[in-house]
């Protein structure tokens, strides 16, 4: 900004006022400073590109659902990480499908970023491997790998674990578990986890299956429940993630059901508007900000220690659940 | 996908397992199927890129801020529409900074992309007059422009004066604008269409600005109008977006004043999470779906002119706001 503001002939303040608030700066003067950013923009990008030839400086990161709050929290952290290092970052959304994840890791490859960082859908060491054989370095998101990359994650079986086990506290005996597709690892881990906190305690577990885990199908999940037969509705349920929570709390309060008196819910993630929600909900907290950061400097050591031929050990690192509970799971008779 | 099941001599429901359930297929199935897809792929991308040389069948999208599901919505249509298509979307996420809003459009031209939606953060001609000559087309989202250039975009001055009109039919005499920065074209046509909805209606209006258009920024001007002299506190709040209405109605509930009754909230750009609220907010709804599609439909039409040859006529798309009341501004009492 010095550099700017000297060869502008303004002073920082004014350079500041045209990156934040142009409308506040006289047209003329506001010329002058974006002609000299262009001059110096230029001039680093050009010695930028001379000193390391074949780089893009740029990474990729896919998630798998931008929709979703929990990994839009990943990937500013990440995000944040990258253009704090002079890194330009591409996104992608693969919106659980595979042909789209593979379609954003092969156009990565080919727009020759540094690295990527990729929350995988499934097994996605098909493409990953082509990734690898281009000399790209990948990190997995939101999955502890067992595939010898780097990875960040939570252990999820934990993770339901504990939300089964609160639940069981506060005297439920017949539980759903919704979530779904069942073949996503996040989702069956945290089934796993919530099997694990049933078993010998008396109480049972039912399995909803949802097609995706978004707000729409936690609401048709919700009035499929509380139509079912009074005798055997579950009065408590755990949703495999937050957006499921929020749509059948609305699904319930539609249906004329009272959380958290008729049926208690906990969801996953913990995103904001979990506890900002009509019955303010609980969850499973997942630390979004260091994982994403953790996750981006992973891949920012192994990106210098590939451009330096240094030595790399690639490290799977694990994050701790942690359980919030709110007003949806504690019984007020 | 038959020439993929084909190849491989398994059914079509077998391939579309593989690709949405894969850990319910057998590991030798899935392998053969996935062998015949990337061969299939690399066959049908690398005869497109005989057919099209110099074509990366790619577009960039960049919003202001990937974190207000308004923009995710947005660029959800687009993308569905993009690569229902063909084509692979670049994601980026200026995060209101312009630095980074540049840095990603230069990164689009280089990496040679079809095509550019963006949602600008302001007046961006610098940079997208630098992809026009690189002869990369650029179509604006979130803005109608007068800059010559196809557009998308709402009447935010109509959509300003429709929630004040409403809070004035309320009753309000005293209401307060809560948004920012003053800058950003769609904060400054929402307050002037408050005023305009105020001018002779012997109502008074207080502009709050706020830095950036989040939870967190509502959330302290809660606090900040919560605490000031009873008789001066505005009695209805009008929110630039649904983030800072959320946030300012969590701000007000801790300082113990009830919504609607002792301050009724309106919000703009009607998200999901606006009536999953603890108070259901009113708010003026954006067709964020069809405003999305359209852009994508603008930009797309806009790439075959110019692969043809055609003339190609710039479009500037407006939309109508909508208001939809609910409980935070109906008072009880």
């Amino acid at each position: 900004m010095k550099d700017v503001a000297a060869l502008a002939g303004v002073s920082v303040g004014t350079v500041s006022n045209v990156l934040n608030q142009p409308d506040r700066v006289l047209e003329s003067t506001r010329q002058r400073v974006e002609d000299a950013i262009r001059k110096l923009g230029w001039i680093r990008n050009e010695s930028a590109r001379q000193l390391r030839a074949g780089r893009s400086e740029s990474v990729g990161i896919v998630v798998m659902d931008v929709a979703n709050p929990y990994f839009v929290d990943l990937l500013l952290a990440a995000e944040e990480t990258f253009y704090d290092r002079g890194y330009t970052v591409n996104l992608g959304n693969s919106d659980q499908h595979r042909e789209r994840e593979a379609l954003l890791m092969r156009h990565f490859m080919r727009s020759r970023v540094d690295g990527v960082l990729l929350a995988p859908i499934g097994n996605s060491s098909g493409v990953t491997d082509e990734l690898l054989r281009a000399g790209i370095p990948v990190v997995l998101l939101d999955r502890v790998s067992g595939t010898g990359l780097c990875s960040v994650g939570m252990d999820d079986i934990e993770g339901g674990r504990l939300a089964v086990h609160h639940l069981l506290e506060q005297g439920h005996k017949r539980i759903a578990f919704v979530g779904g597709p069942l073949g996503l690892a996040q989702v069956r881990d945290r089934a796993r986890g919530a099997r694990l906190a049933v078993a010998n305690s008396g109480a049972h577990l039912d399995v909803v299956e949802v097609k995706t885990l978004d707000v729409e199908e936690g609401r048709k999940a919700a009035q499929h429940i509380a139509r079912s037969d009074r005798g055997i509705r579950p009065t408590a349920v755990f949703a495999a993630n937050d957006l499921i929570a929020i749509g059948m709390l609305q699904g319930f309060v539609a249906e004329g059901l009272s959380v958290p008196d008729d049926v208690a819910i906990i969801g996953y993630d913990d995103i904001d508007f979990a506890a900002a929600a009509a019955v303010p909900l609980s969850s499973i907290r997942q630390p979004r900000y260091e994982m994403g950061r953790c996750a981006a400097e992973l891949l920012l050591k192994e990106i210098t220690a590939a451009e330096s031929g240094d030595e790399h050990q690639h490290e799977p690192v694990s994050f701790s659940p942690e359980l919030v509970a709110r007003i949806s799971t504690l019984r007020t008779s």
